[in-house]
């Protein structure tokens, strides 16, 4: 009975979505149409609030009460109207710039936006917390030796170091390709074949795959061998890696990313190398021997002491109960950041600065969590896990939003399938703005808040158009213009609607 | 009553290529099937020649022979299923690299060329002419003062330097940025407020344009600050010049080029920085005083000898009239030059190759000139053109592809409109690989053979798709794999049609 009345109701919202879309995108509507609209949509939520409560048997009550779904309705109207997230992801890049852990740069990013948030009149704390501090230092590449090379030549490949790498001896380290697809190859050549030498892992990432908007999937293909690669090559004898990019990008950009060493397993130098370099090293090597040159000054300091950056606005029922929203503050350091994650911080600030000045008094506390060290260590989700653990009943849902800022097209949950039904009437307001889909997802939906999720917190995050992400993710082009105005401010939009609707859901989730 | 024929003819050709498209890139068709085929094309030309001559009154001959129809449809059909252009690209971008003029990878590609051409058994001389050595050492720019700066942090810029800029001093060179749209706002700022400072052009690259199939014209609007920038800001005493980089990349890519002084103008640095720095600058320059370090290591060597490859399948009846086809060897050295210009090498080479394993025999003698030093001084065209231009009448026409491999949609043709008649039976055949465009063109179609465009030598070149070439444009990404396999053979096939074309091509060009 409940499902027919969604059903109806899903249709009701999506047909009324894409006329307001357009309103919604044009920049001069006047303040009377705003009204107008925004009176319009308060009726329409009102009527069918009533509607499917009237409607609906006692067992499931209607889990958000009609003042709850007006309000979400005029947060997703201001959100879709801000540019508030838009400013904070400009400063992050643009006057901050990359905020790997460790670095100056990440300390000023703590420090701004525990200022921001204390300026708009939240509870901030700073939680905090060692991170492992890698510098990248110079990096090159060149072949040395190849079939054809004329005298005296070489050629350039662009590489970059994978995070945590060790550095090459500083005169660089010389040796001879081998290349492989895969794991299995690498087992097939053995110990003979790649004893003293240089491994690439060739690897494609899956462009077809990321176009058809499976762009997590093709990532998950190719970045094993990102993450594995040195501990899988040491062991036969290999003196360095290089994995072809795990991204999609066709624009002589390597794509930086952890990698892993494992005690009792040498440790060799690990860099990434374009798709460009990766196809040429591999014409090279089918044609004859084949010799690349690689300096990396990498270092890897002591740990140091960061923050997690932690604001709440306390609820007015429930206050111990919190529905957390966060990104992670830190990026890596090729870029500025802007898709991986300052959007993501950007929107998960907006969401207290909007509820804040529509005057709206959420019932659970809504806590913003600017997690460090999402990139290489995730400290600040373990550092903010071990401080919940004990009394986890209090952590009443969590939304992270860590998958860049092109156009969300619904949300990804991961608990119960029981708790749907809580999230449901959240989707049917978000697919006015054309995001309905609502995925459940085994697993995870975003690495800091992970361990919540292990632990049984409801968790959420944007369902996200992949297509396009995964050619700036991790390289020097993940800056500022590749945030759309729109787009993040339909983000802001479901990020807001998710985190006060769940401030606000009558009765426990499943859990 | 020709023209009437004519546009029946087209009609009937252009109905017939699309079918014909779909078989020729099926790679999986039976030889029977191909001998049909074949017979079936050669039956229609000469039923299509046999029907136009008849019906042409006798003022304006058909300018091809049937049997030279005949001739073009089976060189077309052979330049679509070859795969030679693309070999000789992928040797000259993967096994030679980069080939700036007086580089040794450039004298390589003389060699290699040359080699190649005679061991297909061609006539190949080297003419010897003195080019630039500019060489581009290391090259880095940061912020080193912006709003909100933490202390101790900068922010990278990516930039490359102009061709033939000086060098910065070894230290750096470090002024506040000064940022302008053009030339007017250039002036309109003056000496005060420029004099001391880095000056960034800012004309944005018009990507719309460049997407809507207009590339060259919004390089063209973007380009006059890369080559003129320097000479306009140093009077007014600017201390260096950043170009946003005339291209399309969104890629945190720089777009090199060359770059003039004017003599009794101080020579100052001059750098082109990618799209995302450009805007970085901007938005930091609005906000406050914005100072960057740049450091440039580029040094200008005394001129040296290098040589255009010259290689001629004698004509049968009129040797001494030569259709000139090639390209530019050299290449800037950031990418490997695959577009520009190695595509073109390939073609034209390919060229010769296919006539003359066809078997064919041309009437006239068809030049192969890979000239060189198109990129920064254009020593290779002048070299050529000084060569020839006491005895112009000997260069019937001059072919010449220059603007990458993607799809080739017709003919560009720089001469008299009369001409143009002699042109459009190429068309026609052209159409039946989508080609059929034909295009006059004030000016010229070919930095190498303007000289001799400009003598009035009927001249041509491939009319391009262009709404991606500039997004890799004299860039790290112009590799390889930016050339499409059948985009190639297309473009090889354009060429060759002209060429062969031209060269029995009945009576002399109107010029």
């Amino acid at each position: 009975m409940l499902s027919d009345i969604v059903i109806i109701a899903q249709y009701f919202w999506i047909s009324e979505a894409s006329a307001r879309m357009k309103s919604v995108s044009s920049s001069f509507r006047s303040s009377i149409q705003l009204t107008m609209k925004l009176f319009f949509s308060i009726a329409l939520v009102v009527t069918i609030a009533g509607f499917i409560q009237a409607q609906t048997p006692s067992p499931s009550p209607l889990p958000y009460s009609a003042q709850t779904l007006t309000d979400l309705v005029r947060l997703q109207e201001a959100a879709l109207q801000s540019d508030y997230a838009l400013r904070q992801t400009r400063y992050l890049t643009n006057n901050i710039g990359p905020r790997l852990s460790g670095s100056a740069q990440a300390a000023r990013a703590v420090e701004y936006v525990a200022e921001e948030m204390r300026r708009e009149g939240f509870e901030v704390r700073l939680q905090k917390l060692m991170v492992p501090v890698w510098v990248r230092g110079a990096e090159s590449g060149e072949v040395v030796e190849f079939p054809g090379m004329a005298p005296g030549t070489t050629q350039k490949i662009v590489l970059t170091a994978l995070g945590g790498s060790i550095s090459t001896p500083a005169s660089g380290l010389v040796g001879e390709v081998v290349v492989v697809e895969d794991y299995e190859e690498l087992s097939r050549l053995g110990r003979e074949k790649v004893a003293g030498k240089i491994v690439l892992f060739n690897k494609r990432f899956d462009r077809q795959l990321a176009s058809s908007g499976f762009g997590l999937a093709a990532y998950g293909q190719a970045v094993q061998y990102r993450f594995g690669g040195a501990m899988a090559a040491a062991p036969l004898g290999a003196i360095g890696v290089l994995v072809r990019s795990a991204g999609g990008s066709q624009n002589r950009l390597a794509h930086t990313g952890s990698m892993g060493y494992a005690d009792g397993v040498p440790k060799i130098p690990a860099a990434a190398v374009s798709s460009e370099d990766a196809d040429l090293l591999e014409h090279l090597v089918s044609e004859g021997k084949t010799r690349v040159k690689i300096v990396l000054t990498s270092r890897t300091l002591p740990d140091a002491p960061s923050h997690n950056v932690i604001a709440d606005l306390i609820g007015s029922e429930r206050p111990d109960e919190v529905v957390v929203v966060g990104g992670h503050l830190d990026s890596w350091d090729l870029g500025t950041g802007a898709l991986d994650d300052a959007a993501g911080i950007a929107v998960s600030m907006q969401v207290l600065e909007l509820v804040k000045r529509l005057g709206l008094r959420p019932k659970r506390t809504i806590r913003f969590v600017a997690f460090m060290n999402e990139e290489n260590g995730g400290a600040g989700g373990r550092a903010y896990f071990d401080e919940v653990k004990g009394k986890l009943e209090t952590q009443f849902a969590a939304i992270e939003s860590d998958l860049g800022a092109s156009r969300p097209l619904g949300v990804l949950f991961a608990g119960k399938s029981e708790a749907l039904r809580f999230i449901e009437p959240l989707s049917r307001i978000l697919s006015r703005q054309g995001a309905s889909m609502l995925q459940l997802q085994a697993g995870g939906v975003g690495a800091d808040i992970g361990p919540l999720t292990q632990a049984g917190v409801p968790s959420l995050a944007p369902y996200f158009n992949q297509q396009t992400y995964f050619n700036y993710h991790h390289t020097a082009a993940d800056t500022f213009d590749k945030v759309d105005r729109k787009e993040l401010a339909e983000l802001g939009s479901l990020v807001a609607v998710l985190a006060y609707g769940l401030a606000n859901v009558e009765g426990p989730l499943p859990r």
